[in-house]
């Protein structure tokens, strides 16, 4: 039987995208927190291919490779040339077996990987090229089954990968991570929508930076600029699972707040708020949803389960988990509050959770110390 | 080379104790929530593995049995005798068997679990002794270092079951999940630590329920309980890793929280947290460190770190993780927020960090609703 | 020696207007909750006299009328025409009087003013205009200062009001209570800015609806909107003394909120707050500088205590109130705290005040149960 | 008419205290922040005269002479004996007619105060006494119709003062500032509550320093002292307005806060909170209930408002404001809000205020910089 591809998916109903690969790592000890560079598809196989079974089980149609920054101008931007372990090529490689075994667990699709690149910025356009296309040239040789390119932050640069995305003649998706100022350079983020629509991408979208709620106002946007040109795309949303209203204004979105890097486990989302955030982006218009950093598996079995409706399919995690709960509930409820949690999702939406903070506030002032690249 | 045992370790400074096994695979996906039934050790070896793995790489001295209620009147509770998939038995003995192997990849310790059992509610103390009984059994012949009992909160049922542990012929640890109102028929906690240490334990502590703040409270009443009577034995602390100040006086602690358990993401307690909590438990007397529900890799890393000074060692994960986020962040920051977070973790301590939900207030208001077993 | 006149005033400095008189009155029983109609001058001299009084003595260079919904058709709103105990023309003389015997112990300026009326609504601009002019008349032979128009939110009809308030000759301000979101009918800000200059009014701006934050948001635009058109006006602000961010785009603003109008303490505004505020004012070119609904004496006195730099004079309120407490702290404060918080107002500003409610959330939704005139 | 004595009032049902003389004094520009010493009753003495009418109107039984800290050590203490304006022979004589005029308004009882002088931490028992003595000598030619003792938070001063208050031949009622932790040399709530008892005195208990919530708490526990010991005595509750659960155990209370004194505003209760603590008051066994510092007359009215079912008459502000805002609120909310928020009190009492401010946390970390005399 063969497996369908990401635009006839697409056609069909909405893909469920995968959750975050660097953060996650992190968290579980196997990447560098502010380097967040995938050595450990060659390190620590079984830890990276634990993360990508999790997220199949949660019922992502895709897995895509953890290859972010897997450049070589990257992968040697924190520890200087001479100190790289490993080249672009190989991990490149090793993340798509990886990717490859996850997938076959559900029939998935692989999604090969491009980000940014300090090229980009120190040298150029022609240099940043040439990054993209060793990257390319790697994927070439894999049986991916489409292409994304993800956390672009200017316009230029994701034109330029998405030049070289599109030698492998796969299905194209691309991503920024812009809130409603638009992107580095101020570019609208309806002329960032438009021009990459020309590049010929089948979908296009947000990733990282800002948050569910903060995204969708951006998507809603995008989707006005591209019928007001009549233009016709996919979308694409894949937030932050970190909760950072405050940032909306903030260029660089929860990377400006100042429990960045180390503190920001009170702000990831509930799997309630992950329900709510697929049923908006779905509402939206928006077909391809699913999460970056912050997001972790059980976030993306809520979009799975928000989705069941419409995709008619239940994720592989049935077996053992239900939307808010479900039946697995029954011995730990008394009778009176079973009836009142298990009847719908009312009780859940209609919660406010809390931190157990009560000396922080509920948001903090941004502040402008980080950078990128 | 022989491995040193658990007395020794805790003679020569503090053990590092493992965090969650149940909610985090509840999260991953390998668990059914308000069940904690430990299957998965059959079903989702790998997955069970990956836990361990990563607990250990973290700097844990201890890899508990994934045998948290695996008792067979346990396993049955939820489903009916007929349909239970899998006896104690064989539970116990898988569960063990993946302990040894992540343990294998540090020297750690193994610990047999035992947990509270529903029929010594339903049909009284030798029904009860009869399931510690067949858990007993199933250690037996299995390589396991010590034992532990946790999340009791009836000091007559972990009596009885010290009694069946006692014939292990290994060290002891008990642990009760009591917060300042005492056990759950009101035996005040200092008689509970008295009654623990007339056991013959060797180890007497908390788990689950109160956080750290209201568990190191606990646990400077239960060594003050001992100085005063002369006992001397090692304490134990193994608190949950969400936050809830507002259950301290609740017998069931977080259990009784509106958002358990489907909204308790934002009481996560972040990694500095997790540094001051093992600060103040090892001043306070507290020699094995840990935690429960809740608990994550990276909050017992934050453990092992914050005691390196003490423990004269750094956790696996040092290749890939450093205290305070130590030099990785040096291309992620500009050079002027670089001095003020890398210096100490004055930076980190100083902060309350943020949930970035200005509907939410940071306590809510405990709920009755919840039973056990 | 001569009063100077307003116009004057301003030209030379900030002046600095009055607080609350209805929401106060409230507060101390002699106004009703809902209603706002001013019957105290006549029931209560005293109580108004002292409200009076308080914001002269903590600075204000304005004594305004306390006429606020004092038209004939308010007055019979609520109750039925015939039970009306007083006429419009009873209560504005008797506010007239004692607006001037208030006024005259710090050579104040008398302010006679204007609210909008049902009649707008509920019978056309000819029906208002009457109401209007009525409320002109009684001011005609009392010897008022200046005239002022506030709380109004559709541009029709301040337009109306303006007219009639330029047949007394005096100088004339005008305020709408406006947010980002423009008038009642959708008119944009710029465009109400445009229009109430266009009436000949000397001064323009907006008063109570929206906090200070927002307030000061709009005055920019009022302010651009101006320089754009070459226009020239004296700005005035005089924004609700309720913290209300979650209001801004919200017609009604802190009307909109489920605290309204029993559980408003905790948004008052701190002293520091509106300090904060009026140096914010001025930079923004605002010269007339005061408060509505919630500001008290003491916010008043911040007001004029920030700006005593450009007006070179204290308060009179100078002999027992100092800008952040002063040197009358000396006897209370340790001197390690003395030091800390006499300085500079460093201390103050840098904080943010706790409501002591740890089951409160920071914001509420806003709701749409209130309705005016 | 003969005006009923204190003791009946309290043995036919609750007594209305009134609120708060200096902070609100302070506010309205008419006392020092910090110091609190009532040179306004010769200065300012319109102002003094409305507060008091104020909480007569409001409902209070009792008018409190504005004679605290009015003793001659006091007085000078923060100038310098040879620059006090008044002796304190002058300040209570004008203090005593001023609270007369008021009390006269509706038939209320006068209470002469008595407060903590410096002498006693300075100089000692006979040094406190003599002033004490002077200040009793003020009241015995001034028809007071009680006496009161309050703010004292040393048992061994108030048993002083209450020995020169006897001489007067008044009903005597007793206030200590004491939370759970007792009073300033760590005396129990206990001991404090036995030793007032045992002075004579015909009221005890609280006032200032700690919250409604908190001082429930306290004077409980008095009540279970007297009753253990067979003794009989009227409670009285007259706590801060401000809200400071975190300051329960600090002995300053919320003095102790760093909002205080000139951030307090967003601590200031609610007519909501204040009715629940009328009940919970009345509740415990309190028959004089009113309140101290942060308490104005809104709240005092809520006080009357709720015990009007055992006190069987309205407060004289009936006739302008009502419980729950009452029938006033008819034609400012749609029929849909005003239904619910009419019907009962429900609508307001399932309120947690919010107050406006995102970036501030719930509660503050007490500091330790305040002192006193």
């Amino acid at each position: 039987m063969v497996k369908k591809g990401l635009l006839q998916r697409l056609s069909e109903g909405p893909v469920v995208g995968d959750g975050s690969m660097c953060f996650l790592l992190e968290k579980r000890g196997y990447a560098k927190s502010g380097m967040f560079t995938p050595e450990a598809v060659i390190d620590y196989p079984e830890a990276v291919l634990q993360v990508h079974r999790e997220y199949v089980r949660s019922g992502a149609d895709v897995v895509q490779t953890a290859t972010f920054y897997a450049t070589d101008d990257k992968l040697a931007y924190g520890t200087g040339k001479e100190k790289v372990a490993y080249s672009s090529v190989d991990i490149n490689k090793a993340a798509c077996e990886l990717a490859r075994k996850a997938a076959s667990e559900n029939d998935c699709l692989i999604a090969g990987g491009f980000s940014p690149v300090p090229s980009f910025r120190d040298e150029g356009e022609e240099a940043a090229r040439k990054e993209f296309s060793k990257q390319a040239d790697a994927y070439r040789n894999e049986s991916i089954d489409f292409v994304i390119a993800e956390f672009f932050h200017d316009i230029r640069e994701i034109e330029v990968c998405a030049e070289e995305m599109r030698k492998l003649n796969l299905p194209i998706v691309l991503c920024m991570r812009i809130g409603p100022g638009g992107d580095v350079n101020g570019t609208a983020v309806e002329d960032c929508a438009l021009r990459m629509a020309k590049t010929g991408a089948d979908v296009i979208g947000t990733n990282c930076s800002f948050d569910c709620n903060t995204s969708i106002k951006v998507l809603k946007r995008i989707k006005a600029a591209l019928v007001h040109e009549n233009l016709d795309k996919y979308l694409i949303c894949q937030p932050t699972g970190f909760l950072c209203p405050e940032t909306e204004d903030h260029p660089n979105g929860f990377f400006s707040l100042p429990e960045y890097p180390l503190c920001l486990d009170p702000r990831i989302m509930t799997r309630i708020e992950a329900h709510r955030f697929a049923r908006q982006a779905w509402d939206a218009g928006v077909s391809y949803i699913g999460g970056c950093c912050g997001f972790e598996p059980h976030h993306i079995r809520s979009i799975a389960e928000e989705l069941e409706p419409e995709r008619k399919l239940n994720p592989p995690v049935h077996d053992m988990a239900r939307a808010f709960g479900g039946e697995f509930f029954k011995n730990s409820l008394t009778s009176e509050l079973r009836k009142e949690v298990l009847r719908t999702g009312d009780y859940w939406y209609s919660m406010n959770p809390a931190s157990g903070r009560p000396f922080s506030s509920s948001v903090s002032k941004p502040k402008t110390g980080m950078k990128f690249q």
